[in-house]
């Protein structure tokens, strides 16, 4: 048993094997989202609080917030919009930036322990991130790519997490709050990239006991119907053990494939939250989130179960 | 690699490692379709018709077939049920009957090469049904119960597998002529069903090297939105190496679930199945089948595409 507790000012959420598995929304990020990097840039934090609190009422766990504006003050943004997320919502963070000075800015202010997305192997990363990790008591996120880049070797990205693991030891922090990242290809790019994750899932969890968590929507870069594949990938992935992913909730069969393996995994019992999900039919002809749109809110909903 | 060849006249099916998912139609089964068994019995096989035509044109690249009907003469029934379909569709046929007469009678009539569903590993029915199954050169289904009944223990289930395909061994059937069925139960009455399920596919394809089915709707008996946890458990098993399950192709996000797992588990060569199968826009409001049944029908279609 590996639990890696998170928590906001009020709220705890535990990613853990045999739990539910816990979802992190991953709609606050301005990549490839010209309006809303504009507007974060001038200051308009409007969208990012709609998009908090949408997904929380579509039943995420956690948020992930990143602020990645090309030629913006990015560590001013990111604990501008941590701190914004965390007064209307209260569900933890992942605060998602691959600038050491954003991510020390937004731990800074974030009430709670926060999930640090990410560390990499690279030597500097390690040597500039882990030490502010271990000060503030955080969680951290370790992504298998060192500074000989990515491997397309599985056993090659293994290792990298192990020295990322034992690295963060030598700082004090201790293996439940590292949560491992193999790194999703594009699976029409790269035709093994399920086939390697689903292994390499199942080898951190069984060999090294850590939680493990990626970036979901990546997998169905540039295929027709990709919210299905994403579905069918975050079944299979669960199905060799990965306890939590970054990703959107609001795509009904993608949530709907999380949850139905957290059943099929026994990770729900007695499939109360399979049943609670599913109770009510849609108020109105637009099934897309109907069913998580209805609770959620600051008080009700499905948020708090992962740490039951 | 252990390759299952099954054919109609005209057609070969295969299931197969690291091939796509064989879907084999579960719908022409009077079991629970009242309508459906008053009309067989009366000689009525207009709806068994319009079944087959429906899952072909829907993709599926076998049609299980079943007239098990109380107080019904069910060996003509289902030897007259097969022969129709074998005149309006070419995918070779699942005959599925626990009476032997009714196997042996619809196999004496089949054209092709058959799956015949199924036997046990009850002493008496693996002595009756082995020796036609050899005669007529066709593939067996091994249900994992024995004379003790079905055990809860997959180590017992396995066994049982072991136990049918020795047996089948000795008279003269390959082991690639075994398919097995590890048997699925209700996720809602049994919480480790999924797990179970998951770990015997994969021992029966590491330890055994045989192929495997299942009767994949019984996984979501009773639970709401149960589509949802049938797909997911489909792409679970397909990621721990099933190879083929009785199934509803009508179910749009069954089929999607499964078609996404074999390009995720590396079994769609360039995710040209996948793209092909989401490449166009349903024609109508109706997406429940809407793309499948764009194509299919005798000539066209992807049903053949098991065997590329």
């Amino acid at each position: 048993m590996t639990d890696t507790i998170l928590s906001s000012a009020t709220k705890e959420v535990v990613i853990g094997f045999d739990r539910p598995f816990v979802m992190i929304g991953e709609k606050i990020n301005p990549t490839g989202r010209k309006l809303l990097a504009e507007e974060m840039k001038a200051g308009d934090f409007t969208r990012v609080e709609k998009d908090a609190l949408d997904q929380v009422a579509a039943g995420v766990h956690m948020l992930d917030v990143n602020a990645g504006i090309p030629l913006a003050d990015e560590p001013a943004l990111l604990a501008e919009a941590v701190k914004l997320v965390q007064s209307v919502t209260d569900v933890p963070i992942s605060i998602d930036s691959s600038i050491v000075e954003a991510l020390e800015a937004a731990i800074a202010v974030y009430e709670g322990k926060p999930l640090i997305n990410s560390v990499t192997g690279e030597e500097e990363v390690m040597e500039r991130v882990l030490p502010f990790v271990a000060k503030y008591g955080a969680a951290v996120v370790a992504v298998s790519n060192d500074d000989t880049g990515i491997s397309e070797d599985p056993n090659v990205r293994f290792e990298v997490a192990r020295t990322i693991i034992n690295r963060a030891a030598d700082h004090g922090i201790p293996k439940e709050d590292v949560v491992v990242d193999p790194l999703v290809m594009p699976i029409g790019a790269m035709a093994t990239a399920g086939r390697q994750v689903f292994e390499l899932v199942s080898r951190l969890r069984t060999e090294l006991a850590v939680n493990t968590t990626c970036g979901a929507s990546n997998v169905s870069f540039g295929l027709p119907n990709r919210h299905a594949v994403t579905g069918s990938f975050l079944a299979m992935a669960i199905s060799h053990g990965m306890t939590s992913a970054i990703m959107n909730p609001m795509h009904r069969e993608v949530k709907a494939a999380v949850m139905a393996a957290d059943v099929l995994n026994n990770q729900d019992p007695n499939c109360a939250l399979w049943i609670a999900e599913n109770r009510e039919p849609p108020a109105d002809g637009d099934e897309r989130g109907a069913r998580g749109g209805r609770r959620g809110g600051r008080r009700g909903g499905r948020r708090g179960t992962a740490t039951e």
